[in-house]
């Protein structure tokens, strides 16, 4: 396990411990769910758990139905504030996988027919030959 | 709630009851987790709860901890295996979000530096005024 961004404080426990001001639509005790400043589309909202973990992937197995039970809530009062006609519920881990924050946390992005938010367009790879075998025994000689 | 979408039998239904083939990486009672036969990159899964909800917001919250501690367990084992540097995990819902199968399922899409995957790319929105706290105060409003 790495930890070479995760011994820093970040911005999301300044923001658990009031260090910095944020916007703040949900909070329990293990939980906060703040507005993102630089959002998708406007309610573009982060739910992060306030234990800290460097990405989903660390997170304790069994703290994760409360945490997505929290998620599931805000998620539904977005939608139905905002009258979004869907959503994106989202983790992103590692550079590669856009994290930028090295805690986790989860973006919901109040979506609407015709926006412009780009999440589910761009290209698609094809598998060639035997490929779909190959991969699909690959990861399942992980599991098992 | 809407389930116009819902009364049809999905792709999904027919390849938990083995009607149609698939590429099945994981499999327990309650969850399945098969290859994206279009995937945005090689390794693109898609994990099932097999029980029919139409999008994760009508899920049972009970199950949530179990069926994310599968998304977790998939999501490592694919990281492992491809030796991916990031991974996307990602809920769509409704048409508007870019669900096209109306039964609820977890994207993980294995990222790699310098992939050309635009996931995270796009236009962003700017709040204006006091967008900020009317946002907050308006989804906050729906969560007490």
């Amino acid at each position: 396990m790495q930890y070479n961004h995760c011994m820093e404080t970040t911005i999301f426990e300044k923001i658990i411990n009031r260090e910095i001001p944020s916007h703040i639509v949900y909070e329990d005790e293990d939980t906060i769910a703040i507005l993102d400043i630089n959002p998708k589309t406007k309610g573009h909202t982060l739910v992060i758990p306030k234990a800290l973990s460097r990405t989903v992937l660390e997170m304790n197995p069994e703290t994760l139905g409360q945490y997505f039970a929290v998620v599931q809530k805000v998620a539904q009062a977005i939608k139905d504030s905002l009258k979004a006609d869907g959503l994106n519920i989202l983790l992103n881990t590692e550079s590669a996988g856009g994290q930028e924050v090295f805690h986790t946390h989860t973006h919901i992005i109040p979506r609407f027919t015709h926006d412009e938010v780009g999440l589910n367009t761009g290209p698609h790879q094809a598998y060639q030959d035997d490929e779909l075998i190959q991969y699909t025994e690959l990861i399942k000689s992980y599991l098992s």
